[in-house]
């Protein structure tokens, strides 16, 4: 059996993550029992959603055990099985870990998925066509409900989820506005993502001023926003958005090192007759068929081209993670480990 | 005509509001025109919503203009009309506002609503069968939507939103806790509101405090949070709410001075997954025939008794105001005007 390269959680972060949380080991792989597969993964997937895991403490899913491999969805080809659906050369999403290959009982519903990579390109199973594009789906459909007509906003527009929320958001005619760090996000945001707008958050020191800025672009106001960051964006958005607005919470990255984040007028949720609701895409697994169906149909007509940002080799799986949390990557950030 | 005694906002607040914010005026009531109503006022309905009216500033309603009579439900005895469906003797319910009488455009749709005191006082139809009760209503069914066996939490539990809440909670199932001001208002609830407990929110200096004071009686987690006060009662009960929790936002009264009162931790919405939503309750008249018929019947079967706090006269408008926003009063908070 193939000698297995594999990420562990040594220990927790005191604050901010480091590479030291991190330990690189080598182990075999063991022998298939009946009803696994060998799966020989091609790319690792990581998200921000893993820093959470990350801590002890009480969050929305179980911790990360520490002296086992970091969790992430992979996608590759089964190289081994003994399972019947199965056969060497199948390729398929799983959650296989940061490793480079992972064992995977078949028969447990959801562990793996055949995908096919005729029109979409199988590292987009890990973004656009993923985990990713299910959340923006459904923060999008399920809670901001659009309107054609409406105006939506997305923070950390140019990642995965931000990639396939402006494609579905244009698709339901509305007007799209993101925010991200830096010019060459926002370009990249207006050019090739297809949002109207783009806000460079950087641009602007406290939450009046980025409220000015969604002002211009957002002239009738903001319907819907789709929550990746919290902090001083979501305390903007709110002195801009309309009666009856919509927030979905999925992520409130520059909260996970535990500093306090608090929300500067939540009154304001009264004033407006705000819905706020948070959601993690994994417990509505009834919706990502649909959702799946439209994102590959977005991406098989050119209408949603995700960039990816790629680190070679599953060594550099910590730094490319830390960056990520720093906003560093352009796009999905991958792991190639073939 | 009759002499009309009327209080007017006759400056706006800086800071707290007093007494000085009004100004009691005498005029006559002008002959009738066709199509008119003429309403001798039995209560003046006080309620803290009036106290965001007195700002200037965005609110979710039009300010109460400066130099006119005080917005407010009243209800009273038609003494003369000009419109064919009504009569001298009809008993009323409208928005005369603080004064005396009121001529009323009958024809306006919404403007009066006859009742009847068969069953109900003539004061409910101000509070446990009126705006406050259908408040209560709105927030518990359509947002909070208890299951069986679920627990509820209310803050400000004994006034006349609070009263109906529990009533419409107990009815449902669920297990009904109050969070109040002071130990009188405490077993008032318990004893004759059928809250299953209620706790003092006075004796508790922080959030942990009274996070801690919930979990014991709230042992299995909140489901469901009525908010009517905003501050550290909401920061605690997000401390103990459960997984899919559901929050109806009606007032933040502790804000409404204009100090700032942030949330300490919005990323609590994301961890729970829950669902946080601002509502005002003249926004669905849809629903007010269905809650005011239920509301009805529970006072007519005895299981919604609410108490009332009544001052006397138009002139004490103003004091029982002020004090009603600093928790003075003892259930509904009503003007005698007769």
């Amino acid at each position: 059996m193939p000698a297995n390269r594999q990420i562990l959680l040594d220990n927790r972060p005191q604050g901010e993550a480091t590479a030291n949380n991190f330990k690189l080991v080598t182990t075999d792989t063991p022998a298939l029992a009946d009803g696994q597969v060998l799966v020989k993964h091609h790319y690792l997937s990581l998200d921000p959603y893993m820093r959470g895991r990350m801590n002890d403490s009480k969050s929305y899913a179980a911790s990360q055990p520490l002296g086992e491999v970091m969790i992430g969805g992979t996608v590759g080809e089964v190289v081994e099985s003994k399972h019947p659906k199965y056969q060497a050369g199948d390729q398929v999403v799983g959650m296989g870990g940061w490793q480079e290959y992972s064992v995977v009982d078949a028969n447990q519903p959801g562990a793996l998925r055949k995908v096919d990579t005729t029109h979409v390109p199988l590292s987009y199973y890990l973004g656009a066509v993923g985990m990713p594009g299910v959340t923006a789906w459904y923060g999008l459909v399920r809670i901001i409900e659009p309107k054609e007509g409406e105006t939506v906003v997305i923070s950390a527009a140019t990642g995965a989820v931000g990639s396939a929320f402006a494609a579905l958001a244009k698709a339901r005619g509305c007007r799209v506005v993101g925010i991200a760090g830096g010019p060459d996000k926002c370009k990249y945001a207006v050019e090739e993502l297809g949002y109207d707008a783009c806000i460079d958050y950087r641009q602007h020191k406290d939450m009046y001023s980025l409220a000015k800025a969604l002002k211009e672009v957002a002239p009738k106001g903001i319907d819907g926003y789709f929550e990746n960051v919290g902090g001083m964006i979501l305390d903007a958005v709110l002195l801009r958005i309309n009666a009856f607005g919509r927030i979905a919470v999925c992520g409130m990255i520059a909260g996970y090192d535990g500093q306090p984040l608090p929300l500067a007028n939540p009154a304001l949720i009264l004033i407006n007759r705000l819905k706020v609701q948070g959601f993690i895409v994994s417990e509505h697994m009834e919706d990502w068929p649909q959702a799946l169906t439209e994102l590959g149909t977005l991406v098989a007509q050119g209408k949603l081209r995700p960039r990816e940002t790629i680190s070679q080799g599953i060594e550099s799986a910590p730094e490319a993670f830390l960056g990520l949390l720093k906003g560093k990557n352009f796009g999905k950030q991958l792991v190639k480990l073939i």
